[in-house]
């Protein structure tokens, strides 16, 4: 069936598992209460997943998108099928970019390149995550304290994360941090899994509603305020987790620095600016039950909020 | 025993009963999934319900102290009792100024004088609803989307409420309104109880998460913020729920008009800025269980985030 690899290698980071010629994710909807690790069946397996959010964060979607199609290459599975499977998975979420850099990148390939691409995928997420956590960790000072928003770590990339990559290489470093670690409503991915790595790691924290990161920068001094991206349009506009705005319009109003930390990948070149950026829009019932609610799932931070993005190769 | 009122009489608000000698009150905690009502006991009774925030909202725990001094006082416990007990009921919560003045008002009365003390301190903040409403009322136009923090409403006053009271009063007077709620974490009286009241009054609403409120102001045009107080300073600066000041600045930022409604009560002559205000802060497992959280009650807004300040008297 194929000439190059006739099985998945194996891989490992925080929230997926290449072994065996099979693919598994740990389920993060169910984190810090359970670790789950689901094995996938096929690509509209792992499109469902996405979609629930069992594999979230922009660069992990796009590296277990590329996987799910390798593995289904190696599966024999038509090239007629594959290419009708990577627009399943492209669509799974439309707002980060990763995603369908990464299915574009593999879905125009014969099958028997697919397994290669895939897990040179996952290899250059691990290698971009030092590049830009080394670089972004320069910012960060020995007794700093720091705010994030939402889970960018380990389990969200093939590697040390992205903003919270950042951290955990300044902790490594030997430098001493606090970091505040907003909830991130509605569906707390930093109470529930940036308290879940940062215990791992043992990197001293406190977690904060997200309404109180404000009056967290009036009363206390924060060093800087650090995120992600899940998609960066070419004026430097970001979509990030929604809240990330209300975090910068914060932070710019008490002077705190604030960082966006993602891969180069991140940029679209087709966006021009955040207004061209697909916000998707998701049930009401993550945040309230029986009542109409707006639920935006990421917000737009123009550029003159951000102090810097950083990214696998460069400051911008 | 007493001269004037030998029993309580008959008073009623959306969360607080007097009727037949005794005192209820609507358990807020449980709101909206079930109404209890519970009878008071006595003052230490008053004064758990208020710590565990069964009875809340600036206005309300000062009535609910000043009727529970008052039924104390017309089942004949002594003077010396019921000022220990005033002081129990005073620290129940150490930032609404409101809880401090219906104390100090009623606990250097005579026995016989309270219960007519405590009922004039319902009556009157009943009337100030009213004229801090209709005064407020008149910032919303027909057609406006606002936005509203915190529960403000019936059921933190005797009355239509403060900055909720504002936003019924508006729809009473005809005028068409959309009402963007944020959820209000930690406790979420927003979604839990502002909901109930809206409902209760047919004023459409949409819940948003706390972190939605800046995206929310730069996608749709919102006409104003409304907020309430739990005391406010001599220099203007307002102590309220937190993620008040995370909105004034984002609504700063956005040239939205913020406003405060409160009675003229919550004014604390004793208190020169923001700075002199007791910030209380509650436990973490408010927020997360197992880990360490911030859980301040309140924060401070300064006053020139603050469009005006609207009492039952004046605009400031």
């Amino acid at each position: 069936m194929n000439s190059g690899m006739s099985r998945l290698p194996i891989r490992q980071s925080l929230g997926l598992r290449c072994e065996g010629g099979s693919l598994w994710i740990l389920d993060q909807s169910l984190l810090p209460s359970s670790e789950v690790w689901i094995e996938i069946r096929d690509c509209e397996h792992m499109a469902e997943c996405i979609g629930r959010l069992a594999v979230r964060g922009a660069p992990l979607i796009g590296i277990s998108a590329a996987l799910a199609l390798a593995m289904e290459a190696v599966r024999g599975t038509s090239i007629d099928k594959l290419r009708e499977k990577a627009l399943i998975l492209r669509r799974a979420r439309p707002t980060a970019v990763n995603l369908m850099h990464a299915i574009d990148r593999i879905a125009r390939l014969e099958a028997d390149q697919m397994v290669e691409s895939a897990v040179k995928i996952f290899d250059e997420d691990r290698a971009m995550c030092e590049a830009m956590a080394e670089r972004a960790a320069a910012k960060v000072n020995d007794g700093d304290r720091v705010i994030t928003h939402c889970n960018t770590g380990g389990l969200v990339t093939a590697g040390i994360g992205t903003a919270l990559g950042a951290i955990k290489k300044a902790a490594q470093q030997g430098k001493r941090l606090h970091v505040y670690i907003d909830e991130t409503r509605p569906l707390l991915q930093g109470s529930r899994l940036n308290t879940w790595e940062l215990k791992r790691d043992q990197i001293p924290f406190t977690v904060i509603c997200d309404n109180m990161a404000g009056f967290l920068m009036s009363q206390k001094q924060i060093a800087a305020v650090f995120v992600g991206a899940d998609r960066i349009a070419k004026n430097g506009d970001v979509a990030n987790k929604i809240g990330t705005y209300s975090l910068a319009i914060a932070a710019r109003y008490h002077q705190v620095p604030f960082y966006v930390v993602a891969p180069e990948t991140t940029f679209d070149q087709e966006c021009e600016s955040g207004k061209n950026i697909p916000i998707e829009t998701r049930k009401s019932d993550e945040i309230i039950k029986d009542c109409e609610a707006w639920n935006p799932a990421f917000d737009i931070t123009p550029r003159d909020l951000i102090t810097k993005i950083i990214t696998d190769s460069r400051e911008y």
